[in-house]
């Protein structure tokens, strides 16, 4: 695996088909199934790893967020990677950046009611990555299913060749969402966290016994982890993120809560395909995640 | 000359070096000024044609804005270029865009301040027309120098692999910037128009005789033709279009005024090498634009 620092020189090493997945570092099982996935239907797979200050809100944890480069590098070149591109600052912000790709519609409710600057951060980013990088195919994942959404019409709003692929969400053993920032939890808040994915699995239940109403599907996740404080429970349509009353085309229901210093997300997906509905839970590790490796 | 209507067949079509033109069709010399020189400096010349709703504001003249594709086809052939892009409004827009690039800072002052969605809509579609045709170099008029700028640095902010090239603008005998516009015109609305570019030139002698005050060059321009309303007259930094108070970087002076239904905007560029000013002026025609030809 090469590791690039410019643009110019990691596009010119494309060949082929190129599957692309981005990264802030720290790599975890869900990164690697989308570097995996890639490996498995394109001819080179590159992967950027660039911790971008533009998605980080006033207060969030940029400073902090975990950056650890030899091992993320060795992880994604065991996973298959042809081209690390992880830039300088400099190399990706030159000039103080004066542009924003802004995907506003798709950001009005979820995270962007509480994080009201982050789509935009990340469409940018992603729009550059997009533009200087030229995949033609780029892998996301699931769990952060309104952040694949925006990227999605973002980059068929911009005629840019490249297939948007969102990939299952990986778990934990236990059906915690792998996120890097779950490195942050404490033991008694472990426990916490895992009402997120149980409220759920029990939503999905329902779905795979008939159930079509969003907000009974909210309702579900609600009762079945009554004492966990949600920031919102929504059934939302996947191509607009605006909230759906009946499942009948692709959504997602979506969760989100604040444990202990993490705000968390999860979700599953509903995909249809002959009118028939299936849920993607996502898929569990067997045992422990390497995020806890040392 | 090839004319398509799709992305990926336009861009399919690309072999060597790629120079674009984008136009909203009605083309005059200008455009063809840019054609012409990307058949001299590219292997490959595509040209787009299509009048961008996002670019005209609320009662601006979309629906009255001159447009005929046979015309402007053979004229466009003409000129050099392989391919004429003339797109649909279903394949611009397929559905309703929910993205906007913008380049905010840039878009403050001049223009942006009349036509605030104006700029916006510009850097929406011409990063469309930058992804989805993958020029290798661009040719914009400086005529539209706040646009210039902002295209400039949306390309670069996004980092895409495309250079922007500012061509001179191409005047009338009589000095009057052409632009499609300019046949909205009556003949005693004609004179009045030339006040922009009368006051333009007088700065631009003064500037060769070794003033270099922002200030003192706008006041040069309204004493020039005291009668003449400008909606602004300012000396702008062009990486930045912002004031610039002293002549000592790449800048240009915009003027701007309303003349019966048009709306008028004109510009003289001041380069840089090894510190020593060069003003340009634009070039004139020796005799009357095909925009007046039956």
């Amino acid at each position: 695996m090469e590791i690039i620092d410019t643009f110019a020189e990691a596009r010119s090493l494309n060949r082929g088909t190129v599957g692309f997945a981005p990264t802030l570092g720290f790599v975890h099982e869900g990164h690697l199934s989308l570097i995996e996935r890639a490996r498995r239907e394109t001819d080179h797979v590159l992967v950027s790893l660039f911790v971008n200050p533009l998605q980080f809100g006033e207060g969030e944890d940029f400073a902090a967020y975990p950056r650890q480069l030899d091992r993320d590098a060795r992880l994604i070149e065991s996973a298959g990677a042809d081209v690390l591109f992880a830039p300088a600052a400099e190399e990706m912000y030159p000039v103080e950046p004066a542009t924003t790709v802004d995907v506003a519609p798709l950001a009005a409710h979820l995270d962007g009611v509480a994080r009201p600057t982050h789509f935009a951060g990340v469409a940018t980013v992603v729009a550059k990555y997009f533009a200087g990088l030229r995949p033609d195919q780029a892998y996301f994942g699931r769990k952060d299913a309104q952040q694949l959404a925006i990227i999605t019409r973002m980059a068929a709003d911009l005629s840019m060749p490249v297939d948007v692929i969102g990939c299952p969400t990986i778990r934990e053993h236990d059906g915690l969402a792998l996120s890097s920032r779950n490195v942050y939890l404490q033991e008694r808040e472990r426990d916490q966290a895992l009402s997120l994915s149980q409220g759920l699995m029990a939503a999905a239940d329902r779905v795979d016994a008939g159930e079509r109403s969003g907000p009974a599907l909210e309702l579900i996740v609600r009762e079945t982890v009554p004492t966990f404080e949600f920031e919102y429970v929504a059934v939302m349509n996947r191509a607009t993120v605006t909230p759906l009353a009946v499942l009948d085309r692709p959504a997602f229901l979506a969760v989100a809560g604040r444990v202990g210093k993490a705000r968390l997300v999860d979700n599953i997906h509903f995909d249809f395909q002959n009118g028939e509905v299936s849920v993607d839970r996502g898929v569990r590790l067997t045992g422990p995640s390497l995020l806890y490796e040392q």
